[in-house]
C-alpha cells in the first residue's frame, strides 16, 4: 500500500477525478447563475425581486419557478447525492490496494459515467439513457464501498 | 498518532463506518427509484411522463408529488446534512488520536443513531422519536468537530 | 511534502477549517429547529402535525412553507453545494505541497467568505452583496480544484 501520497498513481488519478467533479459542480452552481440572469427569473430568494443593479427592472413572477433553471438544480441536487459520496469513498477505497487497473477503470469511469449522465439530463434525452448511465454510478458507488467494508472489517 | 493505515484499528472502524453510511445513501436513491416504478409516479423531469419503455402508458398527474415517494427524498436530504459532513469531520478527528474506546463508541453509536432514525422516519412513528435520535448523531458531529478544532488550533 | 500530520501547519489550519464549516453546517439544522419551535410551524412531515409532546396543540397549516424557516433551508442547502466539495477538495490541495501563505489566505480567506455571505443571507441584504461573497467562495474552491487536477495530472 503506497497511500495517500502522490507516488501512488491510483492516488493520483483519484485527485484528478475528484478535482474533475469538485469543478463539474461547481460549474453547476455558475450554470444556475447564467440561466437565472439570461431569462431574468427562476430566483428563490423574496430579496432578489427588490429593485438593484443586478435586478434594475423587476417584473412580477420573477421568483416562479422555471424549468429552465429547475433542470440545473435537479442535476445539482443529483450530484449532490451522488458526487459527494463517491468523494468520501474513493479514497477509502484507494487505501485498500486494489488492482492499479480495476482501480483506473472504476475511478475514470465513473466520471465518464456522470458527464454523460449530465449531457442526456441537460438535454432532457428519453427517461432510459438518464436510468442507464445513472446505474453505471451507482454501482461503481456501491462496489468501491462494498470493497473498502470489506477490507475494514478484515483489518 | 498511528494515522490512516488499516493497521490503526481507529481508522479501520472510520472506513467500516464510512462505507456502511455510502452503501446506506446508494440505498435511498435505489428505494426513491423503487417506490416511483411501484406507483408510476412521483417523478420529478417532464421528459420522464413521455411514453417510452419505462412508461408505456402514461397517465395525468405522474409528474405531482406523492408523499409515498417525498419521504424518502426527505430521508435523502437529511442523510445528506448529516452524513456527509460526519463523513468529512470524521477522519480528521481519528487523526486527532482520541482514546480508541471513546472514539469506537462514537464512530458505530453514530451509524446505529440514523439506521434508528432511518427506521423511525420510515414508519412515520411520532415526531419525538425522531428528533431523539437525530440529536445523539448531532451532539456526536459537533464533539467530533469540537475535538478536531481543538486539535488543529492547538498544533 | 509534509503531508497529513498535525505537524504540517497547513494541514493542521485545514482542521481547524474544516471543522468551523462543519460546526456552521450542525448550526443550521438546530436554527432551523429553533425557528420551527418558535412559530410552531414550517415542518415537512406530515406526522409533525399530529399532537403530541412537541406539538401540544396542533393547529391548520402547521405543513405550510414559511420563509422564516425557508431561508434557513436554502442557507443549509448553499451550503451543502459549497461547504462539501470544499471539504473534499481541501486536503487534496493541501497534499499538492502549494506556498504555506497563499494555502493559509485561500483556506481561511474560504470560511471568513461563507461567514459574511451566511450573515448577508440571514438579514436578507440586496442580492449583490450575497452574489459578490459568494463568488469569493466560488472563486477559492475552482482555485483549489485545479491546483489539485494540474498536480494530480503531472504526478
Amino acid at each position: 500500500m503506497e497511500g495517500l501520497s502522490l507516488k501512488n498513481p491510483v492516488f493520483a488519478a483519484y485527485m484528478v477525478c475528484a478535482a474533475l467533479l469538485v469543478l463539474k459542480m461547481a460549474a453547476m452552481s455558475w450554470l444556475t447563475v447564467y440561466r437565472m440572469l439570461r431569462i431574468n427569473g427562476g430566483m428563490r430568494n423574496p430579496e432578489d425581486a427588490n429593485p438593484g443593479p443586478a435586478n434594475p427592472r423587476p417584473r412580477p413572477g420573477q421568483l416562479d419557478p422555471v424549468d429552465y433553471v429547475e433542470r440545473i438544480r435537479r442535476i445539482h441536487q443529483n450530484d449532490q447525492e451522488n458526487l459527494l459520496p463517491f468523494l468520501a469513498i474513493g479514497w477509502l477505497y484507494v487505501l485498500t490496494s486494489p488492482s492499479p487497473t480495476v482501480a483506473l477503470v472504476l475511478l475514470y469511469g465513473y466520471v465518464l459515467s456522470r458527464l454523460l449522465h449530465f449531457a442526456a439530463n441537460l438535454s432532457a434525452r428519453p427517461h432510459e439513457w438518464r436510468a442507464t448511465l445513472w446505474t453505471v454510478g451507482s454501482l461503481i458507488l456501491i462496489g468501491m464501498a462494498l470493497t473498502t467494508l470489506w477490507a475494514g472489517l478484515r483489518a
